[in-house]
């Protein structure tokens, strides 16, 4: 059973290519017509390497493989950052599927399946079903920037009475506020400047605070859970002061070279830094079901999902100015 | 209620003093006459203070102010890191006193009180009972060696299936391996020679590997927690490797500056790095209860507890050849 469908690539200029390419379906795969994508930082990171970007996706199944039962044609599905899992192995025997010990991964495995394209090919155990009602535009950035906080949120000990911190409004903080909020929690912006102040309350937050690395906030009281979304480059010690006792710290946003970390002072203060990838299939379910019950959705643009739509919501979100995910549109 | 006792402070040209002080009892404090004390290279920090030196100590209770009903004159306590918690603060209604909101503790507080010495005046609220048959001159390590391990072991979700990492062998590592293996653990050692091979297996150790930042171990499986007890110049990046899927870091030993952590790295394995500050008044008592029903005992060296001898030992410990807690004897 083959299939072909456009898909959109960067290139080594750092231009957006359209090509199309040939996929013989396997038995437990299914083939997705894309119909929306959101737009992530990590698809800049993979401008210049070649593959098809995108790993935010939402489509319709249509055509599946010979042993795929548990979604049909024309099913509508969320497609993200993880293509497979192998369902057997420790991680996934755990409910850690994201970190499958034999998992196929964007960015990573196969260079021609991404959701910026007219179509993928992708292992059925890895779709995630979109409850009827909850609109494709918006299940789209949940596949990942959505997916990213949700994890933090749920897997880690955040009860509804705590004071959770989120660092940094974009994709991921803005969908950061609005769940935990939904969630009960006290949720205490820190952002750079004032701009965002009166958007953020519209999202849920409670406080909202402008805090510059080396600064210290006075009459801010210390928070639970901090969730770093905004820039790389966080002054890890200027955070220590914002943390209560046993607060833990998720550095989303990161680079690749080491950053220095305060281990002293977070001792003193029995602080934890967790690390934590997208999110497991069981959790990126019942994010998607959270936000359906609780009618969250996305602040987001739209782009037409075309050469020029693709190139535009890169360049708008190199500028900074993307409020506050881009989703490509067919 | 007045008490006068000997006690041995630093100075600033780094010699051991011997002092008389005087002190009042307060109704809810008791007169400990000091048998047994550990050393700790954080006393090193302090030589130059000028503070009574010594947080791991064992004695018998002498006097009690009016208010006093948890111990009684006669009765052997340990007395360690932690001179007061308020009781009643969200810490410690939490069972987590030793980061009380009001806590008075080694080093920041009275400069007067420490276990090198003849006596100390305690709150009897912070005060150890000793097991019968537990030989004071072994409890004496575990009021702050085996308290910081002992949390990092019991707090933070340890399995017995678990593979427990020790990384340096001295005062806090040698304990680490005792009481891993003897929870169950399979305990792995990283040291960077092979000298105290023979040792380790002998505390409790199932494997024992010769590891230096920036080396790659072949046949080493990933360990789920690991202790860093040794020198605090560890290479973060060279931990990632050693270290499974969601498992945790715990820098027990670090330096005032700030460490390169590969956090991007942190987040691909879901690690976590845990800060932790030695431990709660519960968690001692089960500590000291554990160590006797297990008959597990510190390997120690024993020097007296004089001006001399406090100088000895000091200097035993400068030249990396305590083996492996030093312990000062009246």
């Amino acid at each position: 059973m083959s299939v072909a469908f456009e898909v959109f690539r960067g290139s080594k200029e750092g231009k957006i290519v359209a090509d199309t390419t040939t996929r013989t379906l396997g038995p437990n795969e299914v083939y997705i017509e894309t119909t929306h994508s959101g737009l992530c930082g990590t698809d800049e990171h993979y401008l210049k390497s070649g593959i098809v970007l995108g790993h935010e996706g939402v489509g319709i199944v249509r055509q599946i493989g010979p042993n795929v039962n548990n979604v049909k044609a024309g099913d509508r599905v969320g497609f993200g950052y993880t293509h497979y899992v192998c369902g057997t192995c420790e991680k996934c025997l755990t409910g850690w599927d994201q970190y499958c010990e034999n998992k196929k991964e964007y960015g990573t495995h196969d260079h021609d399946v991404g959701s910026l394209s007219g179509g993928a090919v992708w292992d059925a155990g890895c779709v995630v079903p979109i409850p009827e009602g909850y609109e494709s535009a918006d299940a789209a950035p949940l596949m990942c920037a959505g997916a990213t906080v949700w994890t933090c949120l749920t897997e880690y000990g955040v009860r509804p009475t705590d004071r959770v911190g989120v660092m940094g409004i974009g994709g991921l903080g803005h969908l950061a506020i609005k769940l935990a909020s939904a969630m009960g929690c006290h949720v205490v912006v820190f952002s750079s400047s004032e701009a965002k102040r009166e958007e953020a309350f519209s999202f849920g937050a409670s406080e909202y605070h402008v805090f510059r690395a080396g600064q210290e906030l006075k009459d801010c009281k210390p928070v639970n859970h901090l969730l770093l979304c905004g820039s790389a480059n966080v002054d890890y010690s200027s955070l220590i002061p914002l943390m209560d006792i046993h607060g833990s710290i998720y550095p989303l946003t990161v680079d690749f070279a080491p950053s220095p970390v305060p281990l002293l002072y977070m001792n003193v203060k029995g602080i934890r830094i967790q690390g934590s990838l997208v999110a497991s299939r069981q959790s990126l379910r019942s994010l998607v079901q959270f936000a359906a019950d609780k009618k969250i959705v996305p602040t987001s643009m739209q782009f037409p999902l075309t050469q020029e739509g693709v190139e535009e919501a890169m360049e708008t979100l190199r500028q900074g100015k993307m409020r506050y995910r881009g989703v490509l549109v067919r």
